[in-house]
């Protein structure tokens, strides 16, 4: 199997990105890897990993990285000779090259997996779908985070088809639990966007739709899965990691205020600690971009390079459970009926 | 001054609503009282207070509460007899009557009061202003937190100047910065509703308004009030509340696991109490329903008597400092330019 890494965009790259790429290839033997980012400093990360196999890595030079500043369609269109649209590039016309990890801009990674790479026939735009730790300790996945802020209610019922396909095939669980974020949990409730989308997600044949969800149980482990319009699911996540950072933020600051709860925190820093790393979404990996037409994962732009590992891995199971081929066959029956 | 609390429809009904009834009487001697619910309860409760002034306070019989499975409009219709209808009533018919405090359905809550109490003239709807905590020990407002899932753009303004007038009559902060929530903090950012309302915001001279705001963002002390469509609100407090919850509950959890961390929590015992209680919204008042013609003060349906007391003063300054005034000399000064 052949993947794609961008090695620039991150806080952390190339450094990360490099050395999470010979991770990924000494984990898994069949793995070749294409390299886009600044040809030395590749070649000096990989000569420090004392990574010497050159048959299963090559290294593609496209020194310029894309920036949240630069505007997704300038990006497109402006720096073709960037990082990430080299890798898309090669993406779009290498056909033995299965996906794409990128830990670069979001905007421009979706604008041109839309423009560039396609989608899959019979989804209308590709969505996010990041994995999100529960409180009993399994799984919640969220489609769409974000690459979709205005949608119509069908769009509802896609993110729940992908989204089950992907927690299936990629992470094992059955009849994945789908549930819609809304303001209430009664089947009248929301706007005239959830209200449409109600009867579309209950009369969905491949899905387990079990109703509406209130964004305060995302954690509980009480779904699988939830589907949300891009500009809420962005709401929801953002605030769940904010207020998570906000909280460790003032126990940190007011253990300084006395001896006893130094010594408090000293006696419990395990479990903090322990605590702060569960609630650390880098640790459950990318956001895949479902319904694209070849794989593609976002990591996080802060991505460290065990982060980056868990999203070439990622991409890497993607490709090897026949992912978007369920979901064709899933879209497919529906048009059949 | 005269209000009326409906003194059913919460967890701790009539019991902490009767309760903070009589100390709001004994902290403002100007201030007279309605209730509603069901007489005998309430007698008994004020007897058990020792509270004899009937001069002061009036028991209106309506013993049926509304619930949350009541549908809105059916409640209006069919349940004229209970508390919040009976309140709802009487705040419309008797002019010596400033205002109402519901620890109520919130659906019925609304609903009633746009159709039974009437808007400020040139506010399309009232919207709900909760105020919550910021990591830097300040207060920040949202608005709206779900009374309107569906808007138009320029709703957003009207929530806008509203909650400006709410946080500098009754907060007194001077000149509030006002954010829009959106999903990233550049200008063009976001769904339609967002990019439209961004230079009616901007273009609005009596607000303060400083641009987009990312959802992790919201309790770091950076902005004073957030702007958004109630059905985003609705997920953003929500969601604030709920990870905050779950992460207290995860502690108390891992707590048990070693006699280290049962040790290090005693130790620490005073600081995650304070801690607990300092992210508790309750203690920042109830969710005023700006732009109402009356003031209208919900409580969450979990109140104990010191929440609901902090209602109750919250409706009795808001109608002292003439905030429905103020808010209309805005909204003149609008339709005059």
């Amino acid at each position: 199997m052949k993947l794609i890494i961008d090695c620039l965009g991150g806080d952390n790259s190339p450094r990360a990105n490099v050395e999470a790429a010979v991770l990924a290839m000494q984990k898994y033997p069949d793995l070749n890897l294409i390299l886009t980012g600044g040809e030395k400093d590749i070649l000096a990360e990989l000569n420090r990993l004392g990574f010497t196999d050159t048959s299963r890595v090559e290294i593609v030079h496209a020194p310029d990285a894309i920036t949240g500043d630069d505007k997704p369609t300038d990006a497109i269109r402006l720096k073709k000779e960037s990082s990430m649209m080299k890798a898309i590039s090669i993406l779009r016309t290498d056909e033995s090259v299965a996906g794409l990890v990128s830990t670069g801009a979001t905007g421009a990674l979706v604008a041109a997996a839309t423009l560039r790479i396609g989608r899959i026939r019979g989804i209308r735009r590709p969505a996010f779908c990041p994995i999100l730790p529960t409180m009993k300790g399994g799984i919640v996945g969220l489609c769409d985070s974000g690459a979709n802020v205005d949608i119509i209610p069908d769009q509802l019922r896609e993110f729940a088809i992908m989204g089950s396909r992907y927690l299936e095939t990629v992470f094992d669980i059955k009849n994945p639990r789908v549930a819609m974020l809304n303001v209430g949990t009664e089947r009248e409730k929301g706007d005239d966007l959830r209200k449409t989308a109600y009867p579309l997600l209950e009369n969905e044949p491949s899905i387990n739709f079990v109703g509406n969800m209130e964004s305060r149980d995302l954690l509980t482990g009480k779904y699988d899965l939830v589907v949300c319009d891009g500009f809420s699911g962005n709401v929801l996540t953002k605030t769940t990691e904010g207020t998570a950072l906000e909280m460790l933020k003032m126990i940190k600051r007011d253990i300084q205020k006395s001896w006893k709860y130094k010594l408090g925190a000293l006696l419990m820093k395990k479990m903090l600690m322990a605590e702060k790393n569960f609630m650390d979404y880098q640790n459950y990996g990318g956001s895949v971009l479902l319904g694209s037409e070849k794989v593609i994962v976002k990591g996080h732009g802060s991505s460290d390079a065990s982060s980056v590992l868990k999203c070439i891995e990622q991409a890497y199971r993607m490709e090897l459970s026949g992912l978007n081929d369920k979901i064709r066959e899933s879209i497919k029956e529906e048009a059949n009926v």
